[in-house]
């Protein structure tokens, strides 16, 4: 095995990466280690890439190797690894958890106490290789191509936040046209939703919408979102509200959108407190609102592979780009220049 | 409005029915009057015209209109009813309620403490008119055909069945061939099943079960069911279980086949009690097994409406047939000479 | 039957409201009669009584009869009731369904659509005699004396609010010593929580809640609860969370204090919108947030009702003061005044 | 640390059992070496120590050490072991996962699709020492003494069984008075149920019936158990049954006395298969029937210890002898001779 290994590294506390070669990393006893066939750009990767706000206060180590949706094959197994094995073709969940908390003993260990994210507390997957405890390996069949494969991590954020309570013969309005929004829509739509909606505010991702299964995409820039929707079902309001974005904005015209009884899915990471009409939006309404973040381990997966391998549900039209791994900053201009253009973008190493 | 109707009646404690023509029933204050449009043969209407055991036992009154799916518009109502309207086009719940015992206070109204049945307590629907109590009305949109709007009681059993818990990125193994078996197939592959198994016993059924989307047909006679379903979930087993039949071969394989922390939907009767295994089939498994009987009212009819509505679901490969009223003797006899080449039955008052 | 009754009834839109003798009030076709044998006041009717701006916005029948919570006979039945009859002795839901939206019929008439309030939206119960439509009227035991059975309603919000999902055996924390919240210690108490911690502001209500069986009272002016409460939990936080009185302080401080896989109920109202952190409070919690509002129909009535009739629920320390209906306004200022020295006030007419 | 240790061995497929003096186990990477403090007698033990029809057929191991319900102090770590730590005072859980099949993945380990069991298909605790996967270890505080830690695993069957839905407020009705049916007694009541009636067959068994808490303790052999209960019950029945018996008496029993639309918990094993009558028990009721095998890993044993450590809980009644690990035969003959005066017996090393 080579000694050293390319790998797009976050060297300095402000914009940009580097491409490096730098050692492949060594694997504990209780890790495997991943060569990396391919892996895809999240939101958080672009956060670190443009070192926001958010970068400055939660990134603790420089350099660190960026990005966490990977798939690939298994290449070595630490030494007290019984559950995995060299050979074995991973996906991996990139929360890591401790294993003792309470979170963790009561199957929710996605909201470990201790949380470690992969690419965010440790080195990350744009690379060639990537080690990473064999707790949170996921097992593929090799019939799943390595990019829908590597997307398995941020469709389970959509199978979340989707299905946390079921959606058959329901009206579902999704707020959000981002890579979790659009498969969201799938989701839902392969789920039995009775009416999918999506909300945008970009073209060519509206456009992807439509081809995941949208009922109806409507442009928040231009669309009287509130009237469509009540009028559509009779001034009820949705069964469901999936929020994809996190935005004022959308909180207040979700929370005045999902019917009385409904469900109320937050996803999207607002940037700061937002305002919010508990009375109305919240309390009258006998709202169950629930807080997604990641995926169940491993029930989500489960339910995400049966999915794909199943061919139930299609997620070509969101992985619009396939770059090699040199090209990671096109991949990010990508997702930076207005109006996106892009899907998800795959990275191949 | 004329004075009399064309009915089909049970006449005699035997074997049979008669087209009678009997007075049109009179509304009670909290009835409405329904001028049948369509109305659908149900395997109960079967055991009541052949007059079996179950039969003799349960029916009190003689005579008696059969029949209990039905769709068309009310044409008239009694002085109390306020939640219907002439004109309204409807379709009917068939479990009438008391609206007064434990079960009716707490949402579970369909196994109503003093439970009536349309068709098997009181006057059916096989007639030009029925009244029944405007509390088991649902309202259809215009957009349905009667003979669709009269099958959503007993595609409401199959939703009931499928949907008692999630079926998306699931398994299901559904027994039964049946017009319910056949209504579940779709359901649960709309519902985005992983992957939907049927096992019947009639070709014309199974092909059917096809058209309607099952993966995979089994025929029970023919194929070695717990090794194929076995081989094809690494021994694992299915996620799901409807037993559409009720008979001890399908109870025995179903508990087998169902995978350890699994659901087993109980919907077909069987004649007499049975034997089983409840160490290996139920506690050892972790099983949680679902009695159901008729529809949660009114949740199923809501999602059964949105399926239909929406397009979602297409059950126009289950209904097969369409005869006037008159030809009722017909009508049974496609359900009763073997081999079946029917799916569901419609008569047309 | 006297044709004239005293009634407590707001006669103008401000502050205060006056006993009067108004005519008993006439059933509707599907209404009861019922004589009031003892009401409680709520912290609506003080709203309404000192006609703070959310009464000038919400009520818009003036003149009309204060209260809502009841216990009494019926005296005299519509033409069309069926499910009670005179000599009954019950209580009252408040909320009035229509029993047509799709809330209503999906179990969720708590929440209907075109929901109507006793006290609110037509005349209350703070007189002789109340007309209520029969569907509301929940049937008592003899053994329950008038008071409680009024008391029975909030009651019920502090059974829903705590019981909308399981407590024993986990942690309770909550935020408000009004009678909802006394209730709530009760009800968590009894339900098997492991440790109910009260955080209140009322010298003598605190008192009540240790009385209730809270295992720790907290002040919110002098107590630094924040420290208390992760200290006791290791830093884990609470599993659960009552909010009961709504206020910026009490969501901030309870989104922070549930713990990560959680559970908060919202139930007390605030004046207008909040300020709220869904990143660090809900969504990186995986926070399950319901909206509580009034009682399940009738689920909630029948754990009530069980939980007193089987003395596992002893609410007399909240039951402070007993007057008669002519003494309204002294049983009003038992709430109004600081520091408040009442629980739950009783009217006797 | 000494070498050898006492051991209650079985030597040979056959009734009894030898106190021997064997090897101390030496701990694998992923295991961990316990002392033993104290260890209680399961009716599983009994029946090997019987070797009964289900021994012989299920026990592998010649010879092997008895016993699985333990407390006690790590004493040594495999090498990979970081969970826990020497000097931790831990209780078991005793199904042994291998973290790796579909139920592990998915929160369902404790019926693992290879599941091991301690003193079943490995050494038991019946010993002064016992290795054990860290992954099953459970820590305890210091509070709760050893005999209590131990017993936690069989009161974890008892608070699966009786809370896999909540029971506030709903009437219980268990059958069974061995120390799993006495343990539900006392775990029914302090969750709130609204009646928790017991049904044995032993005199003072029913008499620890009486002091954990029963309402009503009824003698199957003496009372009209099915008149009682529908005569206390309205004839409706009761919300809740716990089947701690597994006979078809009960299961006869159990099914009708349990109220249409209630639940049935099945947690006893029968000798060999039941006759059951799906229509009038089960389809007909809408019961939810669920297979109880194990405790949730780690669910149950959080609510388990949260009971008993704040003292909610008091299992003393239940357990009523202690002897040392050298009188294991009587122990045993305790259980097995009639009428049994024993609940649970702790045998301490």
């Amino acid at each position: 095995m080579a000694e050293l290994m390319r790998a797009v590294v976050k060297t300095k506390r402000g914009a940009g990466a580097e491409l490096q070669r730098i050692p492949i990393p060594r694997v504990q006893p209780d890790e495997v280690l991943i060569r990396v066939a391919a892996t895809t750009i999240c939101g958080t990767d672009v956060h670190i890439y443009q070192w926001n706000e958010w970068a400055e206060g939660r990134i603790k180590n420089i350099p660190q190797v960026l990005g966490h949706e990977l798939a690939g094959d298994i290449v070595e197994i630490g030494s007290t690894v019984t559950t995995a094995k060299v050979g074995d073709f991973v996906s991996c969940e990139t929360h890591i958890p401790c294993n003792h908390c309470v979170q963790c003993m009561t199957g929710q260990m996605h909201i470990c106490a201790n949380l470690k994210i992969l690419g965010v507390d440790r080195d990350g997957c744009f690379a060639e290789y990537v080690a990473v405890p064999a707790s949170v390996v996921w097992k593929n069949p090799r019939s799943i191509s390595p990019e829908y494969a590597a997307a398995q991590e941020p469709l389970g954020n959509a199978v979340y936040a989707t299905l946390v309570e079921p959606v058959t013969g329901r009206t579902v309005l999704i707020f959000g046209d981002g890579p979790c929004g659009l498969f969201a829509v799938g989701v839902a739509r392969v789920s039995g939703a009775s009416r999918v909606v999506m909300v945008g505010m970009n073209e060519a991702r509206m456009e992807i919408a439509r081809q995941m299964g949208a009922d109806q995409v409507l442009d928040i820039r231009k669309d009287d979102v509130e009237k469509i929707v009540l009028d559509q079902t009779q001034g009820i309001g949705t069964d469901i509200v999936l929020d994809m974005v996190g935005h004022q904005t959308v909180l207040d015209l979700g929370l005045k959108l999902v019917r009385k009884g409904g469900r109320y899915s937050a996803f999207g990471l607002p940037d700061g407190r937002l305002s919010i009409d508990m009375n109305n939006g919240i309390i009258f309404k006998g709202l169950r609102l629930y807080g997604i973040n990641g995926r169940l381990m491993f029930e989500t997966w489960v339910q995400v592979s049966q999915l794909l391998a199943s061919g139930r549900l299609d997620i070509r039209p969101v992985v619009t780009h396939r770059l090699p791994l040199e090209d990671f900053d096109k991949g990010f201009r990508l997702l930076l220049e207005m109006p996106i253009q892009a899907g998800k973008v795959v990275l191949l190493p």
